[in-house]
């Protein structure tokens, strides 16, 4: 089975779960549209693809890990976009979940969503204990306070920021989860797999940086210039565009250094180097004088 | 050690946890103002006393599934202030969250309350998966959706309410919690616990309609009248004030018949005689006319 169709799977049986029996249809409705259709699903693919190449001797458990960092993933889109942080129309091309069901609901639904990446963990705990209270141990280190997205969300609203915990926390966070986790949910140590995520998370920091510094509303799907506009860090601004870019290869090219011994660490190294093909931007004509 | 002092520091020591290392320090200290000094901390108590009840033999377990609860009440009483739900300016007789530390930083400070309550269920997995494992499902049911406090908010925002399933879902829950797991922390089924729960949730449903509906605001420390604010349904306005104190006291009735054969039932029925007493509203002088 693709993997793409492997974490679709999981996603909606992972919805359908939250919307069983006596919910009401509007929070319901708020959680699928958050989903659904989704972006590239990029972390749940990672922490697959090391579950994978670990052997993922328990795909439940793998599914899991996978389908709760993408919920919490969505549920920080949620609240990142609402009026108070980002004050977003638009996310993915549509609009976002408080302009399509109101802040109330989309409140609600980020909230529904964190919880339900731990509830997707649960369900595996039953037959395997050890690995899910572990899983559910990582979620929220890099989802909380004070290490995870939470607390990356929070560095914005301090006087002075800590640079390197800011993208730590806002960025590297659910991607250090997902390699961690995925080794997790195959019966593997998350430690040699930390550099692994933490450098994917870096390069999509600084690709992150490169689409908003050079790209318009229409072609990203959600507002662009919102680091200028909110006055925060850029790697563009710091580096120039050609020294951003020249950053993310070296980032990526430890990262592919980084991938421990295993059986499937070609495959994964592969997985890396197309990631880095779709991350390095190609130039627009207006940037050619830079 | 007194059942208040064990809350207080199992509260404590979560809290140092999610403050811990390279936090931002505004979100920390909106953590702690959300936390601390803390209402009557009654949904931990209830656990805690099922737990003793049950022969509490393991008092890690059972201290981090009391501070769970509170600490996604807490989260839940953040995000219900905002002003996009209650539009609350003050709670406990002190401002509110977001009036305190702003819009942002109170979302985020109910995400990360919601995340350490997992995170606090996970501390204890390593030495008991299996109790630890079930206790974050109880969690994550009573919590997320479709059967948890944020399908209870859920309801608000429907045209048409299933009035059982909100206050199921909206007082309920996290009382419901409460007995179940302190049950399962202490190596018990939850099943049989569950009435006690839900009836002394009922109870609340209750005592908090009759509060909203005679007292004002400087007595009970949050705005007064919010049910007729925002047009929800009120026992008083279904069955007056004698009614619905009548009713109380029978729901009360239920619970305590409801307690399952235990080393500690008689101590247990004590505490919800007491709770009784403290949900009875003294009538005030400006009802005597109803």
């Amino acid at each position: 089975m693709p993997l793409k169709t492997r974490i679709e799977n999981a996603i909606d049986a992972a919805l359908l779960r939250a919307r069983r029996g006596s919910a009401p249809t509007q929070l319901s409705n708020a959680l699928f549209y958050a989903m659904k259709p989704g972006g590239a699903r990029i972390r749940p693919t990672i922490s697959l693809s090391v579950a994978l190449a670990c052997g993922d001797d328990a795909p439940d458990v793998s599914n899991a890990a996978a389908t709760s960092i993408e919920l919490i993933h969505c549920a920080s889109l949620v609240h990142d976009d609402m009026p108070c942080f980002d004050d977003a129309d638009t996310r993915r091309g549509k609009p976002t979940v408080h302009k399509e069901y109101g802040e109330a609901l989309a409140l609600l639904t980020g909230d529904s969503l964190i919880v339900q990446g731990f509830d997707t963990l649960a369900q595996v705990a039953r037959k395997h204990p050890a690995r899910a209270a572990e899983l559910m141990s990582e979620l929220a280190n890099f989802t909380g306070m004070p290490n995870g997205i939470c607390a990356g969300q929070g560095w914005e609203s301090e006087e002075h920021i800590d640079l390197s915990a800011y993208h730590r926390a806002k960025t590297g966070a659910l991607f250090t989860a997902a390699t961690r986790m995925g080794a997790i949910a195959a019966g593997q140590e998350a430690e040699p797999w930390t550099e692994l995520g933490a450098r994917i998370g870096e390069a999509f920091q600084v690709a992150d940086d490169l689409l908003d510094a050079l790209y318009d509303a229409d072609t990203i799907g959600k507002p662009a210039g919102q680091d200028a506009l909110h006055n925060r860090p850029n790697a563009v601004s710091e580096y120039g565009v050609g020294g951003a870019v020249k950053r993310l290869e070296d980032i990526l090219g430890g990262a592919i250094s980084s991938i421990p011994s295993c059986p499937g660490e070609a495959m994964l190294a592969e997985m890396v180097r197309k990631t880095a093909e779709r991350l390095t931007p190609v130039m627009p004509a207006s940037t050619a004088a830079e």
